[in-house]
């Protein structure tokens, strides 16, 4: 028997496995592209994405009389194996690809076609009966399909990503409360400034968090938008004028999800818009999520001599030579993840301005990076959460302590003695080493009962009217 | 006379000259941060800003029985002259500066209180009278001023450039009216690909243009969210209960801008989220522009040997040594504001991620960042406007033999002959450099009279059904 | 027979399976850092450089008389098996972790010891006679050890890549000769400017790369630093005062690279800067292969209305909608993966910013970025060459002509008839469409003689005197 | 008297004032480039350059016989008064500007040949005596000019930063040399390690800082290398064969700059890589001194709470409203800039990567973005020097304390008692707060001699051989 079988295109024949799905367009990518080693069959989000597109267009075809009825039903099964996960590792072109997508695209219509042709009883190959290009991807270009299959990929991904955040702002919530009740010394630029409570400090967390699943989400309202029915450059060419409407409701049918098509196609097909500001927010996420590590691991830096503020769980030994070390290696592998995310939005800012005139030829890159930053940030807010945020514990007593020898207290002070003799006060302390309870009383600039009520811890972490 | 007054900080004694609104505080921050040269002065809508709300301060501050009629009209007084573009040359403290913005929040609080003595009667300097931290100061920190003028003066600078953005979509979208009829071929990857309408083109322009505008809009949104009443740290403390409330009411009423207070002042006081949005979005405005300059560029090359589609208007001479040569200057500076906005927003990300604990100390690089980001893309808008895209004619002669001569109008033929047929026609049009109609023919592949019907240019720019 | 053995660390014991190289320490760090599903086993450079190291460590302390034979044997057998390629499927951390890098050394650790304790007849896990951290890792950190290894790793890939650029150099360098007589229209600023040669296009390009090597040699001069001695953070504790020098030699002796030992081992062990210098000079590569890649698209643009001045070999069908179109793929998945590159850089250079202290905690993202950063280089270099360069032939006709009818020929006439003349005769050939040869005969500017002397091909694509 | 003289370009007429030294061009040129407010007469380097390569031009025109004696003379004496100060008011385009710095060169041209037309005894704008076109840039073009003045204009500010780095490199060796017996312990990871001296740790700075110097003298080397002589794209066209070689040697003297002309100057007139290498250099140098910048903030994090390990001078009030604060403002600045300078780095990327063909337009912004590193890093390097790093002193009870509470000299043992044991005693010490010596006594581990031995504080900062 046969180990190959023979496929033509435009430069030529070539061999390809007997076995194999994909075809000759996808065999040249291979030869092509030889460059991250990470092929698309490994982003799943993006081979279900071009599946569910693939069903829809079929459905479409069909409905507008397009396709019949048993090469629509072939190319649906095919489809529907692919969503539940099969076929993926035919999907073999590398991520990093030239050609606007287009050999994402053939791989998918060659892998479809095929399946669907051994559904309808041929053999792999015998593209007479069902043809990758005048079948598959009938009605299609790869310039719709291609950025349609990113945005639902991005889709799926933000939304996992979604979820994960509030899972771990839930850690933080619940952490603030039980903190709520432990003073501590508030910092502005690394010095001690005035009382806060440990709660206060890891509310902030949650409310970041919070926050930015509300951008998130505005983000997610864009990355649904759609250009099916653009075909090469937007204008429709070849496509029937309901079609674009049609594979709109297929889609929504088929995806759940709630997908509007762009109210101009040619702009829709050229720009990265929503690429980019998804982007932007993921960096803005991987920022705020860096800010909050760097500060889990000052406050938790010590054992001895260091911040020793709260405790970070202990989740692996911290060295090779240093017996007993424990590092905080959970936010700093977030730490790394946002650095990354950082970068990628910088790769894909430069592949967006790369566009030239009716199609941008990069968001293959843009792709690689997006999905990269979408999934790592939601494996480092998962691990953050379980096991780093959830296992912290305080130091109680340290922050009390802190608290009682701070010169910062002299703040509260100013309404009554007035900022020049508050710094009077505080530089005296510097000097000194004493305390500002102390020397306010020493210096009678108030009466003790007046000072105990100001300093009442209670009334030290909210605004307060002026005791009388 | 004496040219000099003596003025004390808890560093010591410093003579300022006696005609300066600034004092010792300003005096140090001039010493200490020669960097770029640029003082807040230059900055006239961070000034503005400045001035709008400690004008708020004070009338809130009244309001609350927290400061005196005289002392409240002196301060109103000296902020109403400062925000009519007086006293703008003595706020000298560089723009990059150490400090969180204590310094410019310190200038102005020196600025506004010198003015107010002169205003009650007093000379410059008789602080016992009116003081600068006790009064002008008075319920504030810099933590909670600084960000907020910011806030204020971005708002300011982000409505300009949505005006800018959209007088510039105007004149896009005159140019798609003017070119609606002109047919050309549309290129991906920088090949010819299908026809489509010059109109259709600048067309894109005009709505890339809409869509960033919007999501300006949406950015100043979160923009508007200030922290007055957060003093140090959020927690309010030496700030009346009433007071944040009644400081937003006043500023409000001060500045005319919707100003709403964050939810919670102590993550409102740390977290440079808005900022990093803003320069996201305006990164994505960057990108937008510079692409369209690309496009624009690409589509004037010539004057012979390139594109050679559209006219630029000439605006200066090109050259020192070649006559007569003229160059897309305008779109070039465009381009180049756009990578400086996309350095800028580097330079804001790490300066967000950089922030520690309850405040970010790096404020006043992101200010330095995001008010050149927002002026120079204004005018980059304006003099794209202004001194290209009004000007901007169509080579019509060449657009239309450039599609008659296009082999890219075989995709037209799909639906009639088949992917595989098409394929064969385009490259034997390649090999012989003949035209795909004849080939068609030649061919017997279509009837001429269905042929003429397929390729009527108005057919070729939008969907249209199967030919009978 | 037991399936698992049961392994401690100062978390407590867990079991690991009998088969595994790898034990407890691999195993907790594969639970925190479940983060890009790349696994250090897949960056061959780097275990290869990690066995290296160890094996070099083993060789050192037994000469210092602190490892016995028989130990200094079995490690050393199982560091050149993993060097010939064995057990990577063993290093399953992954690549972007936490803690420095100790997941990695510890991993190297547990395998080496391991395999070396079953060379030495005894069972995995048996640590009581040859120990992971006290025999494998003996006189080292992983502070010491991991930026070593990244830095072996980068040294390999280094030169794997400069070799690529010598390769495609050569390429451009054959073009450049090939081309050196097709005369041309330089451009500047997208517009026609003054004649050249496509030979002298393409020499550019081949002087370019070979500037990149000898920076990315100078660089490499910088990579081969290493820090061993060091230990925890640089003052060598634990380690033997002749460690360091021993080391060094025995590692030099392994792998063949002339490493040298840093000045001062407390700085070389927290400094990350040759890893930004590296990246730097890869972002400068990018930068420049990027602007080559963005040149070929444009020239080959066309294929009948763009620039159309050379062919670029057909590689794939270019589209799954348009018969016979040819894109330009390969230059475009180089255009990305330089952007992919200087995405990169900024992520390595916000790690570096990050390191405090005596250590840099953020050096696995750093290696993860640049490997990648590297080996995509090095790939997109080859299929530049193979898949593009070597097949580029010019359109000699078209460009012969867009010589001749150019109006930049009149730059060649300043010394004779001045600039102002010289623009005078540049806008009538605008504005009439005719020739600057026939115009300045007609006007009796020069001689016909003169004219022709000056207009000889020869003479214009060089310095030349005034002609007589 | 007129006021006005009327000029004349490509465009047609223009209306100058007759007190301007500047003509038609530059007006052009300020019309089309409202940008920035920067006018390239504030970038002083950049000027005196332009003045110098004019001078040397001159110079070597009239070697050649193409320039007379007077008019060198003129010129010569024009760019003399430049070079000394004057006329820098009358370079009054913006920096940020379209056209590769053509607005420039004409501005120069404009400036220097209305200067010396005045010295010659004629009125400004009587360029039939002098041309700025045909006399002043005689054997010139923009592409040749323009770049060779931006590396001009780099060198020296290169070498100021140069010398500013060396400077703060003494002061932070004379900190090292001071601190040189004070232990500590160092960190990994913000956890304490193992001891080390303070004086160790300040020695990295300045190691770091000289390694950085040696970087840039290198990148210096490149940034000397010139195209004048290509003219407008490299080929030479309208230039003598000697004029490349005249130029060159008349530029050296005038500077004293060793400059030397490039390979191939069709290379080097679109090469921006020079400046691609010097700000990647300059973007390590940021990087690693905001890492010490950051250090020097967490080091004397307090002034009760936190590392409190060293102070820095107080240099001004650190709050408006929390009095006595004292925060590093200084170190903060210089973060700042460090973020400038990476921000400016992306956008320098940017507009390099942007290059096209024959030239790079955006050399600019480049130039804009590269100044504004070297001027604000040079600047930062002297207020940490002067304001900071000369002030600080160390809390030397706090760190020996410190050292002998930690748990990090268990490190120490582990050749004596193995790592094993040695992390059982890390644990209980963690467990029970007590110290090291104490429990490895307890245990029986080693003899107090021997312990005493192993744990003199001499020893612990180097490496030691096993004591007997």
């Amino acid at each position: 028997m046969k180990r190959t079988r023979s496929e033509h295109d435009l430069l030529g024949d070539r061999d390809v496995p007997m076995t194999a799905y994909w075809g000759v367009h996808t065999l040249r990518a291979v030869e092509n592209f030889a460059i991250s080693g990470q092929t698309i069959g490994q982003a799943p989000d993006l081979i279900e994405a071009l599946a569910a597109i693939k069903q829809a267009a079929a459905l479409a075809n069909a409905d507008l009389g397009l396709l019949s009825a048993d090469r629509r039903d072939a190319i649906v099964a095919a489809c529907e194996e692919i969503r539940a996960g099969k076929l993926h590792d035919q999907f073999i072109v590398d991520q990093i690809q030239g050609g606007a997508g287009t050999s994402t695209n053939m791989n998918a219509n060659e892998v479809i076609a095929n399946r669907a042709l051994e559904i309808l009883g041929h053999r792999k190959g015998e593209y007479r009966f069902l043809h990758p290009n005048e079948h598959v991807n009938l009605s299609q270009s790869t310039n719709d399909v291609y950025p349609t299959a990113l945005r639902l990929a991005a889709w799926a991904g933000m939304h996992r990503l979604i979820a994960a955040m509030a899972s771990l702002r839930g850690a933080f919530a619940e952490k603030a409360a039980e903190f709520s009740d432990v003073l501590k010394m508030g910092r502005t630029q690394l010095q001690e400034a005035v009382p806060m409570t440990l709660g206060q400090e890891f509310n902030t967390y949650a409310i970041m968090l919070g926050e930015d699943e509300a951008r998130l989400a505005e983000a997610a309202q864009l990355i649904r938008e759609i250009n099916l029915g653009a075909t090469a450059i937007g204008t429709g060419i070849t496509a029937h004028p309901d079609y674009a409407e049609r594979v709109r409701a297929r889609l929504a049918e088929v995806t759940g999800i709630p997908v509007v098509t762009a109210a101009d196609l040619v702009e829709a097909t050229q720009d990265c818009g929503a690429f980019v500001q998804v982007s932007g927010v993921l960096k803005r996420v991987a920022v705020k999520l860096s800010k909050t590590c760097n500060d889990l691991r000052l406050l938790s830096s010590g054992p001895r001599a260091g911040f020793n503020e709260i405790n970070l769980p202990a989740k692996q030994a911290g060295s090779s030579i240093m017996p007993g070390k424990v590092n905080p290696v959970i936010p700093e592998v977030v730490n790394q993840v946002a650095f990354e995310v950082i970068g990628n939005d910088m790769t894909i800012t430069m592949a967006a301005e790369g566009g030239q005139l009716q199609l941008n030829a990069f968001e293959p890159v843009i792709a690689y990076s997006l999905f990269r930053s979408v999934g790592h940030l939601t494996a480092a807010c998962k691990t953050l959460e379980e096991n780093c945020v959830r296992g912290i514990t305080a130091n109680r007593e340290r922050l009390r302590e802190s608290v009682e020898q701070s010169i910062g207290l002299v703040t509260a002070l100013n309404p009554y003695i007035g900022y020049a003799a508050a710094t009077d006060v505080a530089m005296e302390a510097h000097r000194t080493g004493r305390g500002v309870y102390e020397l306010v009383l020493e210096k009678g600039l108030m009466s003790q009962a007046r000072l105990d009520r100001v300093l009442r811890p209670e009334e030290l972490t909210r605004p307060q009217k002026i005791v009388a």
